[in-house]
């Protein structure tokens, strides 16, 4: 089965908004095993929105369409979508009566731009929204289905988890598609590509693979195709078998692993706790950590030490180091980690403090110098880093940076532990 | 002049990559004054490709093309836009030598795949990418320029900046387009639309307006069309003060202001300094106001108190409260935002304690309930949020409500402050 999703909307084309909704819904439809066949940002014109529904037809068997079901005068998918299914419209009474109840609810008078929100085109089934006002609609023409969708997310997927998934089983047309990336630090692209050259050769011809790389590692990506989703799974399953014997040092975690969790599993295993003492990373590292469900039973807390009085107030950092040695510097870094571990009471400790721009850098430490210090239990590692990049980036860049500095702190501590024991 | 943006790669059809590379390059091309008729995501697919760069051409002036340049077996972009022009390939003496430099800058012998990347069809002119090794590329076929890049975002944006606005600017085709965009806290969509249907109507006709809800707030966005841009600033401003009257108390910034900016500039404005303690915001605070530059004038750093341990040791609150009350509590979130004032030395503070989901509901304090509190020079704000999201929603929900928050309160105070000198 193949889909296509269309957004209607100028915030895409004008860049005031990033398309997350095409993204969920790209992952949700593989995982089903819908491939996607194309994505298209159209705006709220009424010729290129048929024009687009037209193009999507000819190539689909499912077109998802978002955008355009508000209330005010811009939001015109619905007159496109009577007018391309050639129907009209009626008030749908469910549809009614629960916008009228949600916004009773909420104290608010039902007015006519609320009212019309309930009109639908003749020829659809309607999906309810249990998260809005604007209901879905699932049409059928010459074997395509067509799914319109509020553009606020959580009503899209709301409707998506609801009402498209459950149908879309029912009909039975679902083929399989098995994905898995694998997670490759410290090789770039092209020297792990002359390295997996046999390996990657002699894939499966249904198995389809894909470097993707970004700024600390590159992902390899496994697709494949067919109609058994076991022997697919056991086929890939078998690949990545010989990968881990091909670079087995290199692999830190498969699909959407992040180094919060991966650290995060790590500490469970060690039965740790870490603390985070932030000045240049401000807050990210936390954010990272608390961001994944369950991380209140490896992440402690943290400091956001922004200005030195912090870093002395509540890390211990002593004036005499930040006069000598300056904020940014080795020997601030480790009094942080030093004293967030203590001032937290926790087994492992981060710190960072660095300049992440655009100003406060200087020759001797230009911007995207950041010193990071992680300490566990009988080891501190301490390093400088020079990034040079934009604000955002350079956070980003150093959270992650840390992170990968305790995943391989963590990994040799285990390791010694597990001699110990021995 | 009219723009579309073609995306290749597999990563955004199967959902692995939000794309952002298009909303950068349609905000941009906005703001030359390039309007964006459509974003296609199409498979790393040969015929797939050539249809999408067919069928562009006949839309658009200007085709932005990205991804597919990668030195791997997947990346097939430059086979197939030798085939839409009608060429052959050569090896660009400058780009090899730049991919050579930059290699050998960092210890990496130059391979077969990194040779080819300097690979480019006969018929483009070679726009050089400072920041990668895959150069960009400049074709023009009818009256239709194509420029293909590479799908990184910072070296796209590098070559962007760099290559391609300066020769659009140079060619003189560009048309005037002038965006505002009015944020609006407070006020419901359909409510807000009535109480300014008289004002748009009477809108001229080269001015368009769009709602644009989120969660939190109703942003208006006002955008002119036409030649002269002077004129189109003067009118969208004028239509901006009208408003202004309208609906004072609800405006709360433009644009891409952000609450941690707009809470940043009232800081600024009362010569003041705030600090954060963040429980289930885990952070996120810290990381919104730090993530603006020059933040550390007003933003003095924070605690993320994430276990009740480091709600006692560090912001100093009480046992006894903790036990009667809980962690999530009225009196242990003033507790936190007292604590945090003292021990970091801010004159506002801000606290967030609540229950971020998935697990850790009960039915007397479900997932989604947060207590908040903020505190300024006289004045002390708490209040209960129930947000039912899920856990990232809540979190970022909870922050900007915390924000909100203290936006409202500096607002009071400021205007207090200029009472009692009057």
């Amino acid at each position: 089965m193949k889909a296509e999703i269309i957004t209607i909307g100028d915030e895409i084309l004008i860049g005031q908004i990033v398309d997350t909704n095409s993204a969920w819904m790209a992952e949700q439809l593989n995982l089903n095993g819908i491939e996607v066949y194309q994505v298209s940002s159209v705006h709220d014109d009424h010729k290129h929105i048929l024009q687009a529904l037209a193009d999507a037809q000819q190539r689909a068997d499912l077109v998802l369409i978002t955008g355009g079901l508000g209330p005010t005068k811009d939001d015109i998918t619905k007159k496109c979508l009577c007018e391309y299914f050639n129907c009209g419209m009626h008030t749908h009474q469910p549809s009614l009566q629960a916008i009228t109840e949600r916004l009773e609810k909420r104290g608010i008078a039902l007015n006519q731009l609320n009212r019309d929100q309930a009109l639908v085109p003749d020829s659809c089934t309607v999906l309810p929204n249990k998260n809005g006002t604007a209901p879905g609609m699932w049409f059928e023409k010459q074997d395509t289905i067509f799914v319109s969708m509020p553009g606020v997310p959580y009503e899209m997927t709301g409707i998506m988890e609801d009402e498209v998934f459950p149908r879309l089983r029912k009909s039975g047309k679902l083929k399989s598609i098995y994905h898995q990336t694998i997670l490759v630090y410290g090789i770039g692209e092209s020297t792990l590509s002359e390295m997996l050259e046999n390996w990657e050769n002699a894939l499966p011809p249904f198995i389809k693979l894909a470097y993707l790389p970004n700024q600390l590692m590159v992902r390899l990506r496994l697709s494949a195709y067919g109609t058994n989703s076991d022997e697919l799974k056991q086929t890939v399953d078998q690949q990545i078998g010989k990968l881990q014997e091909l670079i087995p040092d290199h692999i830190c975690g498969y699909n959407g692993d992040t180094l919060s969790e991966i650290t995060g599993k790590l500490l469970t295993k060690a039965s740790a706790m870490v603390a985070v003492a932030e000045s240049c990373t401000g807050g990210n590292i936390a954010h990272l950590y608390t961001e994944v469900p369950g991380s209140s039973s490896y992440f402690k807390g943290g400091v956001v030490a922004y200005s030195n009085d912090v870093k002395m107030a509540l890390l211990n950092v002593k004036a005499a180091t930040l006069d000598a040695h300056g904020a940014v510097s080795q020997q601030t870094a480790l009094e942080m980690v030093a004293g967030v571990k203590q001032a937290l009471g926790s087994d492992y400790g981060i710190a960072t403090t660095g300049i992440a721009g655009p100003d406060g850098g200087t020759s001797d430490k230009p911007v995207g110098t950041v010193w990071i210090a992680v300490s566990g239990k009988h080891t501190t590692r301490v390093e400088c880093f020079r990034f040079h990049h934009n604000r955002s980036r350079n956070i980003e860049r150093a959270s992650q940076t840390a992170l990968n500095m305790l995943r391989q702190l963590l990994l040799t501590e285990i390791n010694e532990a597990a001699v110990r024991t021995k």
